[in-house]
């Protein structure tokens, strides 16, 4: 079944402990619609970026079978820039430069084409504009999965809850489920995240894996343990993308099928936390896709006699 | 198969964002024995107490099945006493008060009917202590287990590394994997730990779960999201007596039992936080136990089509 992704696609220029990059293709929708390319041939984008945004990153997404009729691209702008540097635990992050350029005024066109998408993800941008997005698709999609962060619930917290009555599906952190909710436990986060709107909720928790919380259910992802986190840019995203993609190429949003695009989407995620940026994600192969959700089955299977 | 334990029985006071407790009991032994026992039979102790100490605390382990054969009695000494007051988010606290008396010259005696233990288990306490134990064994022990914790890093660096040389499975928190191996890393730091002496060794991560590591094979075992947690306190012995109940009453010790038996410890832990001190785990059911169980399954299982 179709995807539609709508986000940012930016430069980013990275510091880790194990080095740093010049400014390299980034923003949620570069590595959502990656990873989801692993598994569905309907990979839809609309985003926008500025006239320096190299032609080659273009060529990038689309021999990833992306679909950029909807990538605007505004000549006399600015893409969308971020940078970042990571303290010695990989854990926490300072933000180093946001310039929003031609992000700051995004009108997001859905071009004719996408309608009837039957998947849509709504990467990590302004609230008010997740919900336009919504409001300019002609049919509902199937599904609708939104990511967000902290920054909108300190500045758009109104915005942000008039977008959640409208989706199937929210992705944020422990962190952010914490302060969306005003509860400790994740379990009552759970909770009162799920009386919002969404039907289903993912608490992503980075090193220390997933949860998925539904009705009563819940099912726990465990993150692969690594020898070495290199660079965890856009691994959230890589996440996200890896979990639609899944679904939308089995069409079945049932709580047993989210479950393995959970195992799905944090494989992808351990794989692009390997190098810096996108680069261990651009040229994945099956066999080592499905190699590493061996890993997480052995990691996690028991039998209790 | 018969288990004997080597800790700690104290007395505890204990504060909570939820309240404040007076001298209750407590100590790594004490959690460790009454959660073994609702798995084996031979329960065996080995711990030092005071004159202090009240008659029915060792009439409330006699009737969980815990020989006492072992429990030194020093009149004129008092027990040991902790106390120690959590912060809000319950992973972090503060002590307030460490009193050794009677531990601070513990001689653990073994009783003659005690030798021939198949499973032996070294509550944290004194490196020296734990390898004076090991030594006083007539036959070494199927499989001997040591809890120890970052004072032992901080002021017995060379006694613990002394002790790793003649155990098989050490169980740790991440900080002090981190701490013990100088890794970052926690499959690094597996690595170098399990160079140590030990062959197997078991991470806990408190809400994140616990990770085990024999060779180059992991298991993951998440912990239960609960809705509240009251009190931490104990909940990593309660987890090393669930585990090494488990292991003592099936006298199996292979990976994939190991495995089974984190679960079980898990799903102790899991009650153990529920109260104050060892109120939730003195009377629990079989029926409470397996159903506790089927939630780790339920939570944890999935699979790839």
């Amino acid at each position: 079944m179709s995807l539609l992704t709508v986000g940012s696609v930016a430069f980013d220029a990275l510091e880790t402990p194990f080095g740093k990059t010049d400014k390299i293709i980034g923003g949620a929708a570069t590595y959502i619609t990656l990873a989801a390319s692993y598994f569905t041939k309907e990979n839809n984008l609309v985003a926008v970026v500025g006239g320096d945004f190299p032609d080659e990153m273009i060529s990038l997404l689309q021999d990833h079978g992306v679909n950029t009729e909807g990538l605007e691209i505004v000549q006399d702008g600015k893409t969308f820039f971020w940078s970042g540097k990571y303290h010695e635990d990989m854990n926490t992050r300072d933000t180093l430069v946001t310039e929003l350029n031609v992000m700051e005024h995004f009108d997001p066109i859905i071009p004719e084409s996408y309608q009837g998408t039957t998947f849509l993800m709504l990467g990590n941008t302004v609230p008010a504009t997740q919900k336009l997005i919504i409001e300019r698709m002609t049919t509902r999609p199937k599904l609708i999965m939104l990511d967000t962060m902290n920054l909108w619930m300190n500045i758009a917290m109104d915005d942000l809850k008039a977008v959640l009555k409208m989706v199937d599906l929210i992705t944020i952190n422990d962190e952010e489920a914490r302060q969306l909710s005003g509860e400790y436990s994740l379990r009552k986060a759970a909770k009162k995240i799920l009386e919002m709107g969404p039907t289903t909720l993912i608490i992503k928790k980075g090193e220390h894996g997933a949860l998925l919380f539904q009705g009563d259910r819940i099912f726990f992802a465990p993150a692969l343990p690594l020898e070495e986190v290199f660079d965890p840019t856009g691994a959230g995203d890589t996440f996200a993308g890896g979990f639609i993609g899944y679904l939308a190429s089995t069409d079945d949003i049932s709580f047993e099928n989210m479950k393995r695009a959970i195992i799905y989407g944090s494989a992808m995620a351990s794989f692009c936390v390997e190098k810096f940026g996108t680069e261990r994600i651009v040229n994945l192969t099956q066999e080592e896709i499905n190699a590493r959700v061996q890993d997480f089955v052995n990691l996690s299977s028991f039998e209790i006699q």
